[in-house]
């Protein structure tokens, strides 16, 4: 039996990490966008072996425990224990990990699913057992429940799924450029002092956005967040100011990686490509991704 | 500007009514299928007229306050006190009125999400609000919230929207017969002896659903709460076991109408269709939607 789960890979635009001793009650708030690209989790099971294996390869290469512990845990907790067989976890990212892409959480979800799919369960326990490892390992803490509610989503309470609440927001005609430019380690970034910065700025910009909460409107507070967090600095900054002056609302930066992203109309496309062609920035663009993440049966 | 808004129908297999005097705290526990036919509401908006006008039509007729207080409520709320305008919604049902296929919340629903895509709002606000019309004008319980979910729905915990929580069974293949026969009022059934059953045989169901969620488990004890509570007797009791000579998992009772729903897999299509045909009762076959309704712009 072969499972394909499709997750899409989301961009924070602003947060509030919410940490809690109990997992599911950790989270975060803010906002931010699934795109149509993103993590893609075939998943081969077959029976008839002497033992109970699980295997798990990022991109073609398998990967061992210690590189992919939120997987493994995912894993671990819902192929049955007295399972005899070959559990087979083959994740490919449309993006690089470490970019802010959730990746991580992509994988961790998408692997839920198809397991779920395969051996029983649903999509909430599923759901619930990506977000525990996501935040027991810190991986992260909002993109769970972000990729879950598509679309442009706003995290207004936080928490994983079945607690936390999400919100969207409607919009039309936009596509989303990306400038992925290097990592970003969410773990040393949620360690340093900046901490005390992004929760005020960013419970800031949730209470302004959800006063007008429009596509346009976050991209604002996207950006005012991005700087005042001092965490768009220096090249990046000036980056988002030479793509500002070919589109109609400004760019951002990728929480948490060292990258941009913008909402582009149509008409707005070639100009900003050329504008990073010239600057010799290598982009992509994607579009945005609704509702919630696939799975079913792989046949193809 | 033209929005359209599409809601599945939705039918209920099992449920516990969970009453509250805060509208978005009551709601219902229980399970059901949303399908890819139901309610399509088209919103058109026209400025420049002297006063604010507001018009509702049901599969094209005009119908006046009294005839539509759920969906008159749920525009008074999102269509501003200062506009100038005239704000025509059409409501189109692809199932009859009152036979519990959820075409009130249907209505509700995409009149919210079409008049806050026009006028601004969120997804979470315009189902917050379908929803408390919902329950305040006794349209129903649990419609919106099992719409929002899409696919074969569980509802967990009672409550509209952002305090609810819904679940998701994984299933494939199957599509949905919709066997509408009649129809039966909610009231009148929430108001008579029933409801103390309803709740027992309600929870019983959950609970077992939940140890095996699967779809097949929900048809068989959807048809226990149907039979033990009462609902399903006589006739339509007589007509299901026709049916379930034909299908491999049982039919049930479509909460709450006087009809019958089924799971059918593609080779058992068929053989369902000449049975009610020679018994010459009228019936329809719909695909399971997944994920969120929809809404945009109405080009065409």
């Amino acid at each position: 039996m072969l499972i394909r789960a499709f997750v899409p890979a989301h961009i924070t635009a602003f947060f509030v990490p919410v940490f809690h001793d109990d997992p599911l009650k950790a989270g975060s708030l803010g906002a931010g966008i699934n795109l149509d690209k993103g993590t893609n989790v075939f998943v081969s099971v077959e029976t008839g072996t002497l033992e109970r294996h699980i295997h798990i390869a990022f991109n073609g290469e398998p990967v061992n425990r210690e590189e992919a512990v939120i997987s493994y845990s995912v894993a671990e907790r819902l192929v049955p224990s007295d399972f005899l067989g070959e559990v087979e976890i083959w994740q490919y990212f449309d993006f690089p990990n470490g970019h802010g892409f959730g990746n991580s959480a992509g994988g961790a979800l998408g692997t839920a699913l198809a397991l779920s799919y395969a051996f029983g369960g649903t999509w909430l326990r599923a759901s619930q057992i990506a977000h525990e490892a996501e935040v027991t390992h810190r991986g992260g803490l909002g993109d769970v429940i972000a990729q879950l509610a598509g679309g442009i989503e706003v995290r207004v309470k936080a928490g994983g799924p079945g607690i936390g609440v999400t919100d969207n927001l409607f919009f039309e005609d936009y596509r989303v450029l990306v400038v992925p430019l290097g990592k970003l380690s969410t773990k040393e970034v949620l360690d340093g002092d900046v901490v005390k910065a992004i929760e005020a700025e960013g419970r800031k910009a949730l209470e302004e956005l959800l006063k007008e909460p429009t596509p346009e409107r976050l991209m604002v507070l996207a950006r005012a967040f991005a700087e005042r967090t001092g965490l768009l600095t220096g090249e990046l900054l000036e980056l988002a100011k030479e793509l500002d002056r070919v589109l109609k609302n400004p760019s951002s930066m990728i929480m948490l990686g060292k990258g941009l992203f913008a909402l582009v109309l149509e008409k707005e496309l070639e100009n900003a490509k050329a504008l990073l062609a010239d600057l010799k920035v290598s982009y992509d663009v994607a579009e945005i991704h609704e509702g919630k993440p696939k799975v079913g049966r792989w046949v193809g």
